[in-house]
């Protein structure tokens, strides 16, 4: 963690002689715990201060080893001791995460000397970079979430409630050592496939729907994700058809991932084959997005993304076809980027239809 | 939907002639759908437009029916859209709920004759009163939440993992009809139970130990929170005193709750208790908190809370004290503020020792 707290520091803006990180996300990523409530780093060799309330106060002493953590009371105020050592500190340019507007103005009324800038970017410039270990806590989400998705493929079948379906995979998924589902797990059928984040309701899976299940374990706070769709029965041939054009567009895809490889070419890859096919209308979505910590997360892969992928990047790609009151389709894996090429992390059968 | 929507207009300032929300739950509150990007909200007779990203935009337009739903293509900028209808609406002074710093400064660039102002209390004075469909929502979360803590009696034994016994709490309660987990689940043994928020891990439960079990179902997008802890075995005399000091602080706060009741003097019942007994300095947190779309909303239930009860509330009753290294116990409910008192949507027994 001190490692990554160096790193951050390196990436302060020539003005810049503090940073605040109020998201748990990024406090877990610098300190090993997220649950305090502000991580003051000042320029280098100051001492990092993790303000934690006293709910959360012991733990943090336990987790967070490599900062000072000071306890905040019930009724003391964390924005309060914040600036009070920025004041102390004699900060005057300081960068953040992902504060709120009331918050800002708050903490600017009470630093009239200091300028605070919104600085998110160089923190997601380090965290879209995954280290072996986090790796390795990403193939175990992704090896969990495929667990999960192979038993969908055992148990779903016609007459089965979305929520049912969705019910097995999630419980399939925790007794096997998940922490917890990383996004509400969508299982849609029929009509509700059209819907990309449709989550699942009462439906009854019927035979010739599309059924279209998008799954993510959560591992030692590292999530995965990964979406399969399948026909129950025999596809028609416009079914059949779209489904097959989302299958090739997702290899082509895939087939563009590597180290340099700017992300609006994945995204152009499945675009322009779904566009040639007549279904170009119906994409309403970036090909892909980076994973981690968060289920979403920098890079993303979209027609207007600047981002270049770099290796220990770890990246969805799922393009879809959504045709409203028919259905849709989506195919995505989670892929890590490395030197040589690219490595799916999910592992399932794309099978057509069961 | 609608009448929320006219219920928030009549919150809004002499001044405000526009509100901006950002937030998904507020927007799944006054539109019934949450996936949307920006809902501006002018004054009265105005129409208010949900702006929605292409992904949700066909289930914006099947589930938010009160609003005009505005597709925000791949590549568009919502908040460039956002700010041309300010523009074309000429809204001078515009409250919202949450906006993120950098997205509020972008704004008020782009807006240079408006004036931007957080308000987000008064989409809480809305939220935080419940009507009767929310609160069968909200009984049935609750009654899920039971059923999971009563699973969690039945399983729970020495030489079984923490994370197993939470795996078996969660499966029940998914199978029986709740959509998720509206917290990661807390099951924290011996030592870990000290830890307030200690979430759950590989430590095997043994004989002797304080076990506290925090759960909460969600159902149709309510909450529910309910902790239980007990000893394996037979309690020693120290953790004893520690388990009744609590139990009776509960009864205690729970006792106070009523319409026109100041939030302090609940959180003070418990904790003029807990004091008197020795362990005040291990209550280190509030006595409660709402509970609805949330698991934590307003109002708070603390010391230095400025809240009064009224019926319609959820709110969590929850004392506890945590001795580092030794243990820590809380005895939780979710309760319904009513005209002509309190009722406890969670049940299960209070069992000192199993």
């Amino acid at each position: 963690m001190a490692d990554r707290i160096r790193a951050l520091r390196n990436l302060f803006s020539p003005q810049m002689d503090g940073y605040i990180i109020v998201n748990d996300k990024n406090m877990l990523y610098f300190t090993g715990f997220s649950g305090g409530s502000r991580l003051l780093i000042p320029p280098s060799r100051g001492e990092v201060t993790f303000f934690v309330n006293s709910v959360n106060y012991e733990a943090a002493k336990e987790k967070a080893k490599n900062v000072n953590v000071e306890l905040v009371n019930i009724g003391e105020d964390a924005d309060r001791k914040l600036t009070e050592e920025i004041s102390r500190l004699k900060l005057r340019h300081i960068g953040f995460d992902v504060l709120r507007a009331s918050t800002y103005i708050k903490l600017k009324e009470q630093l009239k000397e200091a300028k605070l800038e919104p600085a998110e970017e160089i923190v997601w410039s380090l965290r879209k970079v995954k280290n072996q270990e986090e790796v390795a806590l990403a193939k175990k989400a992704a090896e969990l979430t495929s667990r999960g998705m192979n038993k969908a493929f055992e148990v779903v079948a016609a007459g089965m409630k979305e929520r049912e379906v969705a019910a097995e995979i999630e419980c399939e998924m925790r007794r096997l050592g998940s922490d917890g589902v990383a996004f509400e797990t969508i299982v849609g059928s029929g009509p509700n496939s059209a819907f990309p984040h449709g989550g699942c309701g009462d439906r009854k899976i019927e035979r010739g729907d599309f059924v279209t299940i998008d799954v993510g374990a959560k591992y030692r706070d590292y999530c995965a994700d990964l979406t399969r769709t399948f026909i129950i029965g025999e596809p028609s041939p416009r079914c059949a058809e779209i489904y097959e054009t989302v299958r090739e567009a997702q290899e082509l895809a895939f087939n563009q991932i590597g180290v340099g490889v700017e992300t609006k070419k994945v995204d152009g890859a499945a675009r322009e084959y779904i566009e040639k096919k007549g279904y170009g209308k119906y994409f309403v979505h970036s090909v892909g997005h980076g994973v981690g910590l968060d289920i979403h997360e920098p890079p993303t892969l979209g027609p207007s993304s600047k981002d270049v992928l770099s290796s220990g990047n770890i990246v969805t790609v799922e393009p879809g076809i959504y045709v409203p009151k028919l259905g849709g389709v989506r195919i995505e894996d989670t892929v890590l980027v490395l030197e040589d090429g690219a490595k799916k992390l999910t592992e399932a059968p794309i099978p057509h239809s069961l």
